[in-house]
């Protein structure tokens, strides 16, 4: 990794753009230990001039101070919302940073999307082409060489781990039917009514029935994973009283040539596609997202419904970890050359 | 109703057998403001002998003690586990007793599927065929007239209510996927590790992917309304982490003479559907389930998935009442000829 | 009554200020069956021009529209926030109109008190004279006189009746100690970090330990009770993660005349104090707050620390029944010479 | 540390004894990343037999199954419930292994407590003498030198750190109230219907008003730290509805000669006393116990009360580890001569 990652007492110095958010504090929570990183600068927007234990009392041995601009650092996490990601991630990358944008201002190849999806023209259009979209289990190579990495969106990242083994065997059809259920923290840490305790608490609601802004993001990896069929999508996402996890239900139909695959063959494909993955675990009974609590690991129980031949996969991440900012740590692992595991290894914090 | 039921101070005596599960105590609670009726007699297993108090604080004001055997009423309810419920059934019927069974015990007809989903052979094969599936908004003039109403699942009830005006409207094809989330009260008063707080608590999982022993009653009912047509059924339950409620998101295509089909024009069929039904409502944008928190709701949002055209319904209801007490007492006043929404006008605890 | 209150379908027209906080909401979901009384006018603020039904689901079918000013009503419950209610409850009164006031505003006899606790000069303090303290089982005769009654806020409900009979029957020093346990509905509708639910869930802490404004309530309620003595009161108020419901823990010391009191002795004191209440039940173990849930009663269970003969009383109530809204009904009952528990029956919604 | 360290591959083998409760396996979660030990024996009980991962999926890399016996170790934890501690603890000693035993069976100095608190006569009272109680912020000399180390209570930990200051300078009275919010998993992973999760969710409640098991221990430490003078302690523990955490709340009133104690006196007091504690933080306002969660730091907030000058301390900590499982891991490093925060770096699991 050369020259430009010792200079910070030998450890490569990292910093996180808008680290009052969510996703920004979780990633200051998972690198506080990382051995060969150091946080050295964090920004935020109203919070600048502040120390980052006065907002965050569990980060306070940390000992930072939020400032409005990012200093000077060997590599960067935009944790900003999109839009605003956008029009800051160029000008880190033209530093000579090199940056993972956990926001969606990267993950989408066709610009007309953004305005599409988001209601913004994209400022850097150009640079979608060259966007790694961090998604390890399919792109690790290119994400080693890649100056931006695109990290996914939570809900994608559970939907594409739970189907690209189908996929890319060619099993299935394109119709496919994604039911996810989200702990409220997906919602970030902006108020809103949604949000608040007592509407939150003791209720499940879907939402997005019109179309989440996740789904142009799902169709493309799929159609990628398809070779270019256009997938018949519906995604149903729902917000569930907890604050951590996703669990997504994924229902398929076996295409013709694989009506006669059974749970235990489906299985076995499953593994072997994930036979080397550190963070992707196929297991033998339909998982808890509990046990994915505070962890970077995605756990995947594929299973056929003997009475109607459907295929179905259950697929269970931290939103926050595998689903963000865990996964965005993955992605820098992987372009510093770092073992990938390094700094992830907690286990699930249960009960 | 006659002679029988003017003995106990002008008012009905009802009786709740196993009146210490979360359903009996749910029937208790909803039924001691009931103007028409009286609870006369609670049975118990474990805790015959002790006062209704010691068990449930909140019903001490009702002065009743939990004997091991009903005592002599004019109607019953029996709130015991599938298969045990069966047995007790007939008893009561022989003495002349109504009865809204809130076990599986009565809703299948084929008294073969007994021994397939529930593991024994059903003692009274012979009530199966008179048993009345409770569900008002199909069999309002069957229950009227019946002396046994099986009470319908909590699961069955929200899937079924859901899809009951696409199915008789035959705008939809045979392929349905149910997937429901449920609180954990349904899981019942008995321990088990699943239900214990800290394995519940802050965790979402699918189960009973083998075949959940709701569909039977699912399939028996939605074949019904297709006029015969054997319906190809998915139906995965999720447990999340609230005490009550569920929530059912039901995926469907439409046939061939529905592909136009747009999302005003299957809300005037859902509206029209259930225009006189006092527990029914078909609402504008997806109900959060804790608008129906202790009430006898159903709220019931149909559209269309703009981009696949795929039909999706969410329906919610208090898995408690709705799901089970509250339509079991929707039943005795329907068997009885009381007004329908006697005892049952509470608005839902929000928040 | 007389005369104003035959012209609605001879019901009272209820009106209610500020329907849209969390207090204005309970009040018409415990109304909406009163027998007597019919909701006739619901304010909110920027809510205005919009249907109940659309911002409150569950209460759609109350088919009303939420206006900026009341409209003309026989009886009103001003639901605002503090400092508000007091410019215009004194508007309500003046046209005729009797009011219960939930918010803190006329609940102090002390004028200065509204400075140093509540930032605001009060605009009407000779009405702070004539307001009459709600809690019916200390001031029933006068409530049923007032034209004004100040609603207690939740804390002081459960703190007030659990130390009443000790300090009536003299029994206890000065010195107590309030440690209170409260649901997130208490910090209201309005958006807040510490209601945000990512922040509140799985969480415990306490607050406002520099004074809450609650503190000065409690101490003139006591010191009336103590026939004038300053009570020596310590407050400490805890946020826990659930919606609903607050539990006091009181410590006292037993006065020197009483310093061999028993339990059952003290349980005896509490149950011979409370004999006539309907809404106050004195227990034989440890309550638990969700006996309460969404009915007005209030549990009590006094004991002596056998080691230290420390007295403790436990007490529970719903916070916004007993806490707010239910009380504000039993109050106006009173007001309006109606049963007392009309309106107010159902039991607490277990589990 | 000697040769017997350096058997297993370099590293310190530990064994925890009864791995299936939740101090076991929080043991587990903890230790799987220490880089000077390994688990290389887990026992259990009615699961013995099974592999780990199929009953805690998170630890399935852990690739261990488990026995009814532990097997040969350097090092042990007991996790095993009261009176069944102490009848393994001295087996293992025997054979030559230190152990950190997480029951209560070697808190008690006084023999005859076991007989009192927990209905069992102590069958290695000669133990007790020798059981180092193992909270290193009081202990930590002995500690290193112990062959037996008990580990303090959950509640006794809060409790303990919170007072230790103001004891150890003797400017409070023996007056002392403890009243402690905890979590449900502090009831332990065996099923009973306080912990069934919709008993316990949606509600607070206190219990064992009659004399917690913890009193005696607590007792003793403040007796202790008091030079011998009997404290006067009432002590009410709550459940609250979260899985981990605890938050005590301390009232004491200031000895004679510390009337003029100020806020930020007392804060001082604490930070010197805390000045030199990795895992004490002495901080700025009150804290939530969701800052602890998962991680072994206790948070403390001392304050006066300005109005009645009574002392108020909040002490919080995550139950499962500073108040156990951390905790032990924290005294094996001191009994092994490794950096005391080794293997417990995490920050807190927030939000």
């Amino acid at each position: 990794m050369g020259v430009e990652y010792t200079t910070c007492k030998k450890k490569i110095c990292v910093g996180i753009v808008n680290v009052t958010g969510y996703a920004g504090v979780e990633l200051a929570r998972l690198l506080c230990h990382h051995p060969n990183v150091e946080i050295t600068s964090v920004s935020g927007r109203s919070t600048a001039g502040k120390k980052l234990g006065e907002i965050f009392p569990h980060l306070a041995h940390l000992n930072l101070s939020v400032t409005a601009e990012l200093g000077e650092v060997d590599f960067a996490f935009s944790a900003l919302p999109h839009k605003e990601s956008s029009s800051v991630v160029p000008t880190l990358l033209n530093s000579g940073v090199r940056v993972v944008d956990i926001s969606a201002d990267f993950r989408l190849k066709d610009s007309a999307l953004y305005q599409e999806w988001y209601n913004f023209e994209h400022p850097a259009p150009e640079l979608l082409t060259e966007a790694v979209y961090g998604l390890p289990e399919l792109y690790r190579s290119d994400i080693a060489k890649a100056r931006l990495v695109a990290n996914p969106g939570c809900y994608p990242t559970s939907a594409i781990l739970g189907l690209a083994p189908l996929l890319k065997a060619g099993i299935t059809g394109s119709s496919i039917i994604i039911d996810s259920k989200s702990g409220i923290s997906g919602a970030g840490r902006t108020l809103n009514l949604g949000a608040h305790y007592c509407e939150a608490n003791e209720s499940v609601s879907a939402y997005a029935l019109g179309g989440h802004r996740h789904l142009p993001e799902i169709e493309q990896e799929l159609a990628c994973l398809m070779r270019g069929v256009r997938p018949n999508v519906t995604f149903v996402p729902h917000l569930i009283p907890m604050t951590r996890g996703i669990l997504t239900t994924l229902y398929a139909q076996p295409g013709e040539q694989a009506e006669s695959i059974d749970s235990s063959s489906l299985k076995m494909l499953f593994q072997d596609f994930y036979k080397d993955e550190p963070f992707v675990r196929v297991v033998d009974a339909p998982p808890q997202s509990k046990h994915t609590c505070g962890c970077n690991i995605c756990l995947i129980y594929p299973t056929i419904d003997a009475r109607t031949k459907r295929i179905i996969v259950i697929s269970t991440i931290d939103n926050l970890v595998k689903g963000a900012s865990g996964q965005a740590i993955q992605n820098m692992n992987i372009m510093l050359g770092i073992p990938e595991t390094t700094g992830l290894e907690a286990a699930a914090v249960y009960p």
